[in-house]
């Protein structure tokens, strides 16, 4: 009964009502749908829900689970479970080309085109006609769920160009594929980096893109609803880096795995609060002849953070898109300009409300403005240096903005502060 | 001699060159290609670009670019257009039913599947023969760039079904469209809002969804790479606002541009320290008899920040992915636990710093450690609540985050501080 219903559904809404059934529920219901139908929920469902159903399944139920997904997705679930169970897994699926394919599939980093491309692709040579070519994909089509392009190949099997379906049927049927196929067509190379294959989909609105190895050799095809899910996944993970969330957590996850999430960038800033507290204790004697100076510390604070918030995701998402060339010196020379503009607007607003509203002397009030300015260009140009330079070093930028630019700042910002207020006031 | 060098470029390559060209060239070169490509090119070009470019071209000039494009992008231009010439332009388009077609989307709002939609696709109706379809498709497939599916409707126009161009090719050619067409399709209504549709083609991997009125009429097809845009698009803004940007600028956007973009929330934190240094004026008498409190504020201030912001970037993400469900009484009471949580184990590493480098009295301690846990658990609710709160209002949440948080967590974080160092210390 339970299985009349559940075939009216589709598989990603199955897998959405089943993340939130009980563990045994959900793997009552598993056990109950055929391999073809269970195959493709288990595609779906949250990946911390999906390891705890495999974990209840004998290798030879997942190496059946897997007979019927694509290879990209077979490889994907695979490539999860722990390194015994893989083994025992693969000896388990029965088609030996099914079960080739997935191991070569394994040998690719899952960041790159090799580790987003499927097997499953419908490919003619160049020398045939457009009558066997259609005869010959209505044999591949059926394990190929969507077409988008047929690729063409030499005898070497060097992709050579692309045809679409719609062109073939437009053809006349003794046609030569040679004769009407287009030569210029995109490709990626299998170590690519996932996030340039999005890029390059993205901009020629690509549904699909062949992956070629060196030499031009045709290995596979990516289909842009994997790409979708790379970029939604990317723009989360640099979302929630930016604010100090490591690692792929979702409002309803436990407090313990939330708590991992954010502890370790609170304890970041944490170290940073100490490393004021410091440079304050330090000053503490001078401090307390010019106590007016210590209302502005939460303002001085506030103001570095967010300017270097600001500088830094803006180069974040630049060298994430492509668009930062030229001279690291221009770059920061004109963050310079722009620390001064801003700051130059909020110090004269600053001097007005703390000379009238504060009554803060003359020296005090031109300590805050200039530390303000001072504070805001440095800040500016720390959260633009910090990102550049880690990419310069390979290590994903993303992870320069937010606590780690807010923290940096407290400290320079708050040091800066009292070494201009010492320069300015002269204790 | 350009013209036969830019014609083996894609035109996403060109527009790419022309947006680092001076408007002069770019113009020169956009009135030297012929239409069909330079429409294209302008649809890629960046938005600040292709406004001066159309300002450089005639009415007419345009309407012949538009007159090349597919209905969604001719749309697209002529909406960005000043009210009078959007007038005179569509006057100038010669052919009558994509003039018809433009006029139609013009009426859906630009953040809704009407405003993504395209009037090209390919239907059939349901009493047609296999033949007749593949025949009628020779003629319609000219104008659609990329076929997709083929939508099956009824004598009503109503959306019924759909086909693959492979079915149809698998398919005997006397076979009945009602006969063999899939009848489970999914579809979007002209109003759902933009950031749905991309939902929908996400979950279910689609490259392409029809469009339908209330009535289930079909109306247009939205195709996957304008939702890649759009998912794109979301992200950077949703990116941008969390750290205090405001409308899309990039790196190498002007000095004015970026100013516009990111005083106004760099004002919105002054006045937050502004508001922090009355607090402490407020207080200073009593400061300045424990003047080792004042060096834990930027600690107590750059926690608030962090947790807050963590908070709120949680719930935004969760409500732009429809995850959030449940109580908002459930949600906060488990904010108020990870609160404690976190606020504990800092407040024990705080307790030991302070203690030993720092040596603040047993009250001063207590105090330290009461306020950060106090401040931490404020600001987690403060930061889960307020997001929630505007998307009730049908306010976007992702302006909630970043420097807006971590303004309010400034503020209210400090007078804590000061309250419950007053209730412990007693001055
Ligand atoms: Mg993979
Ligand atoms: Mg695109
Ligand atoms: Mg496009
Ligand atoms: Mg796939
Ligand atoms: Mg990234
Ligand atoms: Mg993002
Ligand atoms: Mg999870
Ligand atoms: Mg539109
Ligand atoms: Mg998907
Ligand atoms: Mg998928
Ligand atoms: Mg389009
Ligand atoms: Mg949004
Ligand atoms: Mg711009």
């Amino acid at each position: 009964e339970l299985q009349k219903l559940l075939r009216d559904f589709h598989h990603a809404d199955i897998a959405e009502i089943l993340d939130e059934l009980d563990l045994e529920e959900a793997i009552y219901v598993i056990k109950l749908l055929d391999s073809e139908t269970t195959a493709d929920i288990l595609m779906e469902l949250d990946e911390d829900n999906r390891e705890k159903v495999l974990r209840n399944l004998s290798s030879k139920e997942i190496a059946d689970e897997i007979g019927e997904l694509d290879t990209d997705d077979a490889a994907d679930i695979i490539s999860e479970l722990p390194e015994d169970r893989q083994h025992e897994v693969i000896s388990h699926i029965e088609d030996e080309e099914h079960k080739a394919e997935i191991k070569e599939l394994l040998t690719y980093h899952e960041d790159t085109a090799g580790g987003l491309m499927a097997k499953e692709l419908v490919k003619v040579y160049d020398t045939w006609t457009v009558a066997g070519c259609l005869r010959r994909i209505r044999g591949q089509a059926k394990e190929v769920t969507r077409v988008h392009s047929i690729y063409v190949v030499d005898k070497q099997n060097r992709l050579i160009g692309r045809l679409s379906l719609k062109d073939l049927i437009v053809a006349k049927s003794d046609q030569k594929i040679e004769d009407i196929y287009i030569s210029s067509v995109d490709s990626v190379n299998v170590h690519d980096d996932a996030e340039d294959v999005a890029r390059v989909m993205q901009k020629y609105d690509l549904e699909a893109i062949p992956v070629v190895d060196n030499n031009q050799k045709l290995l596979g095809r990516i289909t842009i609803d994997d790409i979708v899910d790379v970029m939604k996944e990317e723009a989360e993970k640099d979302y929630q880096l930016a604010a100090g969330i490591t690692s792929d957590v979702e409002a309803d996850d436990s407090i313990w795995e939330l708590t991992k999430a954010r502890l370790p960038w609170l304890l970041i800033g944490m170290f940073g609060g100490i490393g004021a507290a410091s440079i304050i204790n330090g000053f503490s004697d001078a401090m307390l002849k010019f106590p007016a100076l210590l209302m502005f510390i939460p303002l001085i604070q506030a103001t570095a953070g967010n300017v270097g918030v600001q500088s830094s995701a803006i180069v974040v998402q630049g060298l994430a898109n492509d668009t930062i060339d030229g001279s690291l010196f221009k770059r920061l020379l004109k963050e310079f300009a722009l620390g001064l503009v801003n700051g130059l607007a909020i110090a004269l607003i600053v001097l007005l409300i703390s000379h009238f509203a504060f009554h803060t002397t003359y020296l005090e009030s031109l300590t805050i403005c200039i530390a303000l300015i001072s504070v805001i260009i440095m800040a500016a140009i720390i959260g633009t240096f910090i990102p550049i330079f880690l990419d310069k070093r390979g290590i994903d930028a993303a992870v320069a903005t937010g606590p780690f630019i807010t923290t940096s700042n407290d400290i320079f910002g708050i040091l800066l502060y009292f070494l201009i207020a010492k320069a300015i006031l002269g204790f």
